[in-house]
């Protein structure tokens, strides 16, 4: 009887109390933690698994919320780990996995999905984090990745190398920073949506990605949609709503 | 033989030479009017027709276009139509239709798509026309469209109300100007990707949208990717891949 | 005499000259420290104690304030406290306390205020410093403190389940980074003044809180405010002014 | 039976069913128009009329808004009504009343509020409009207010000679271009709260009011808070909210 | 004897007094009209002849410069020219060509250059106006033009079907709005020096051509430069220094 | 014959040919010291001597410099200097003085100025290093100097009380941070130029001075001029060149 | 008895009440026009007329403002004044003046300054009406002045063949748009302090001068400080209280 | 047959299979290295080496790169190397080259270039690496380089001096920090390409070069055109596609 519909019936039904009611709500999806208020209702309600934001949180913070995931039968995807966060993990979790060049924890893993994969695609050699946080994303939530590195703008004979695999895809995440030129090259090449990531890569006038972003933002092909810069994990997981 | 594979075939069974391949591929898919290429391969290719963005065209030059379109039997799709382009247009094609409030002309339509449908939401009135330019977007590639209006986060009971009809979209187009929250919240109500459209709606520090351009590419929600300011037809146009 | 009507009067009535009334007028409520001048006065005008802000000064300069305040019988509050800092003045005064989280060194605090609460509420985790600095402060100058963390608006239900405490304040500080969207929900649900604090969390086009400063600027929302960002202090000062 | 708790209670009791509940809860508080939900329950909520702002609206949408407010026996006030808006709905209601300079239209009032008032204070003549916005809105709203008028900071002695009535206020309005630095001034010599109000006054280097904006937020006084561009009716509702 | 190094010989040798040098040295280049100083002596010190800028200009200004030009017997190139102002030019002139596209107003013409051409590409129709800005600037520098109109990075098939003729080239004129990719693509495709010009084509977050310009001088691609918004002319005179 | 007049003449009188000219003219004036050229001529034309900014040089390079300045006969003014640049300097030139809290170091003084003094007045304790530099420089250049510190307009007080006493100065130099409002409150007071220098001092959205210079170009008091954000060098030495 | 010092006095003797003092204080030196506080006592406190600046104020406030400061005997200088606004006072004050380029209506005049001239160079042709209202603002309070238009530094001969001239004032305004070089060069050219005047003039990347106003305040010269952009009557008043 | 003209030929002459051609295409132009691919090819396309960008790559990543250059025969150009990648190279190719200032590491280098140099100039001492790097590079592709440090417009004469012998090149690279003033004055005095490269020298308000970028951009002088902050090998790499 842990969720609101049930709630509700049961209240309906003189089963329990209005307060009852109200104070059962409060608990049952949730452990609060005293830094951080744990929902462990989501899976429920949406599918996925609770993502952690490591950034901004110690080890033990992290450790903490990934203890009552754990217990309470949930994955674990933990985005900007550093690799002190990885190791309070890794101590009391063998089985976790930490990707390095993703910044990533994992505790176990989404069933495979059996649909069109997830092409992840990079303009240069330095957006390989933010494009190895897309892919591992993507691959915790059960999805092929097709990777593509290397293929920016400059040297289209790259990309066009790589586009028949790419066109396989039921979304493609371009990653870019400099001009952000690449997501708009891809969009013409293929017909699902592009999300763009524009990545912080880059000197002079780029203003921490700002630069890419915008260029993004103002494609001139449809199909294009924009998220933050550096949000490897955030491209990913709408290309996962996407292709689930 | 009007594609690319074909002719490349052709070409190496030596049906045509090289430069023949070459002069077909480029007359075939395409016609020139001078001011204009029009592509008339895209369906073929892509599956959607060709869309026509009208701002910073004479009605001239649209009318040519959708003649171009129709003689090659296209479906036509007209975004930023003022009332002169759409008379232009009606002159010739009587059949074409025009959304005043959404600025689009239409020509045709896309079969009926049988799968979910597409939510359209909006913050408040003034949003009025990127909500409708969206909606009617949706509904030329053949779509079902919810439209939900005057949805916004300082009045969150009027969201909730609607919130069970808008689950069940396939995607959700989330159109919002001054500070640009709802993507945000209707992002933490489904569990479907979020298009965030911001507007250019609102006065003082709005800078013609980019406030809620910013908010929206920061969004604290997952499943949030964001298109130009009042790109109404962008954000569907997403909306659509995901849904088709 | 050390007041300005007091000694306007006396110069009147002759008791004293013109130079000695300027001489005592600026004698009497400020006191030199070679770095600083310590506003002796003020809680008489305003009935506040003076607020030092730390940052920018030396351990040194901070406790020689506070032991030129002490002296004078003030209470005082010290905001953006290092650890050094703190050291520093408790080592004179060891009735002084540190909240480490707020960065707040405090000597005395205000009598009871008997009124309603005020109620600082805060998006996210990493929002806490900033939440816990206006709480500190609201709770120096007397007021009973409605504490709300991790109520961010991609999961109302958090919000929601908190929305009749939050109502029984005088004031509502609501703290967020990213998009900054919480006080907009918030002044949607209560009918008092809220005070928005942009915090500098989140990353990419966040642009060390501008974004969310922006937002909160353009809240859909009557009744928002806004102060500069991380600025916990400042919030909290208004929404003391408000509730005393 | 119109309102939220009546109606969970009669559900409760089995008076009314579940739908019948939803169905209720939707229709009795709001009256939609076609392009506006009206908020009907509003001053229950809130104890404030809702406010219409005309800005994006045509003179037949806020004249239906109106009719709506007024046949729920409602007050109203109307913001930004160009004079177009005014003769709209004047021609309807002639007891409405139009503030040409404020460019606001009002039917009816609230009643007088007996506590401290509210002064309002511009820097220089530009500042007229947004300064009468404030004030015919705190009146509205039922408060005594306190115009000072030309009291920039480039010419202390107007303020100050008006300083002494300033102080009575409960709150200060405080508007301001330029370099916007008449809330600071204006706060260190009052006790209570100063709402800041940046106007686009100005040229060269001013962006349209930015500069006064980011200078308010950047106040070096405790107490200031500051409302969007131009925002005179945000600024006098926040101090509303503080005196009433 | 109306040079420097002349006068500077004539003054060693004392055939002129030094008054009389620096006299002749003002007057004999240039004639003052008042509002101008034309420069009469431009042509022979940097082979080309005088442009005028007409923004800004009244119609009779810019005839008066034209008419000192043509006196002494010089070629004219005045860009920016609206159609009021040819006219002025052309009433007196009636061999001037005015280039309406191009808003562009010549008297003569230079001679031809029997170098490599110069190309100029555009991403979209919208930039026409820029495309012609810089083809005709070439062409009244004796240049041969390639022109490629509507080979944006969107649709690459196209730019790469013209791209055997652009390699023709000694220097690439790039015009592009929105994302400004084209540049970026071309210089990825030859080995010739790509002058970017950004272009105010656009909507919603391009601001006036900001973002095209940020994502030209941020080319991922050796070999770019950039001229400012919009200024074909610009970009086609540094491509005719290089070819010439 | 080191000038430039003596040598035009002894070349008009053939005493020296024109290379000779104009080799002596390159020789004479500057010291070529590999990294910088040195102007030992600077004193004769403008009256000042050269000043040594001492940021992005190495404390070898700042020690040649002042070592062909001194041997020169000239006096020195360096700023920026870091306690190792200084100790350079020192150990070369004992008789060198470092001012710590300005960062400068000087050898040698110009005579007193015998005018009326230069007024230099900051807002708060934190732009004391700012303050420090404009005044050492003004003192360097033979003036008296009027210092005020923390005069700030949040206590108005503070800064009346100062106020005849810096109605003496020819000029007044302004230094602020945060909102930049103290350069519009002085200028209402006096009667002479008043040069503004922002600080970067402020926190939150006042980007590293930005804000301050900003407010302080939008200044409502005449005679307000602004230099860079924290250049209390450049202020002083403009008010230099007015008093001297 | 009309200044702060004799009221002073009249009151500590005695011969009015404090009320009567601090009534006549407000009431002697301004009038109230409804719309404006005209401050007729500047003149005795600063030595200058009170400066209008017409713009956001209708031609009968205008000349209402007018109309007192002559009754008190005053000269005018009234800036950004339109032909209707000059019509308006030159209706009823027949001896008044328009410059029509400068924007600028006087009433009387300072007398002549016997000191050195006020220098106002420009870069180009479209600066004008910026330069001549700062030639016409230092001429109203007696300055000689020399003009030097179209001296940009794109061609330096035409700057340096009026240097000499330029090196006579005691000041220079320099005025430009564009890249805003034109003070930086003057500065390095002569030994008094130059007055930086950004304009609006240019295109693409110049937003309306804030590039030649950054660029001026990083001027590389020591003697440069900057006003508001297109602010010739800023300039020039600096310039005349260094000059006078 | 490695290249696409012959590749396509075998495969027309049914040599090779399509298959074969397309994978051969892959394989013989590139070699993958898992964290970059490297363009062996581009010398044949392009007539120069691949430029190894070292920023964001580790030195062993830039050592592999550098072995597999060197060993398809390449000379090798790698910018902003450190010391440390410097070393990685230099111990694996003993006849590499390290330029300290440059930060730029050379194996081999191209063969003189007989024609006209490259002159590189820049305004003050700390533009010295940007210099540096700009000189190598054009040096590394065998050019002449005219050298010019320190002709900052501040002190024109130091320009004028060897204006002579920078007319001889045949582009003109100029290297500006702080208002970026230098550009605009060259072009005025040369008749070949000047490409500016804005520096992030210099402090307040230039915000890591963005002010001189902005100036560039807006240059007065034709002829001028600008690439990335700091981007000394941009620069020199369109001066060499100019000069070759």
């Amino acid at each position: 009887m842990n969720n609101f519909e049930d709630l509700l019936d049961a209240f309906k039904n003189g089963n329990i109390s209005r307060d009852e009611a109200i104070h059962r709500l409060s608990s049952v999806q949730e452990m609060e933690l005293g830094h951080t208020i744990v929902d462990l209702d989501r899976r429920r309600r949406t599918g996925d698994a609770e993502v952690i934001y490591c950034a901004g949180k110690t080890p033990q913070q992290v450790r903490d919320i990934v203890s009552s995931l754990v217990e309470a039968d949930e994955r674990v995807l933990a985005t900007r780990a550093s690799e002190e966060t990885a190791r309070a993990v890794l101590g009391l979790f063998p089985e976790a996995q930490y990707n390095e060049t993703a910044r990533i924890v994992t505790v176990g893993k989404s069933a495979e999905n059996s649909g069109r994969p997830i092409a992840v695609v990079a303009a240069g050699t330095s957006d390989l984090p933010v494009l190895e946080e897309a892919a591992a994303t993507a691959e915790f939530f059960g999805h092929e990745v097709i990777r593509a590195l290397d293929v920016g703008v400059a040297g289209l004979h790259r990309l066009l190398r790589r586009i028949d695999e790419i066109r396989r895809a039921r979304a493609v995440v371009a990653v870019a920073g400099m001009e952000g030129a690449l997501p708009s090259v891809v969009a013409g090449l293929v017909d699902v949506p592009v999300i763009a990531v524009p990545t912080s890569v880059g000197y002079g006038a780029n203003f921490g990605g700002l630069t890419a972003l915008l260029a993004m933002v103002n494609s001139c092909a449809s199909g294009v949609s924009v998220v933050n810069i550096d949000n490897g994990f955030g491209g990913a997981y709408t290309a996962h709503l996407i292709a689930r």
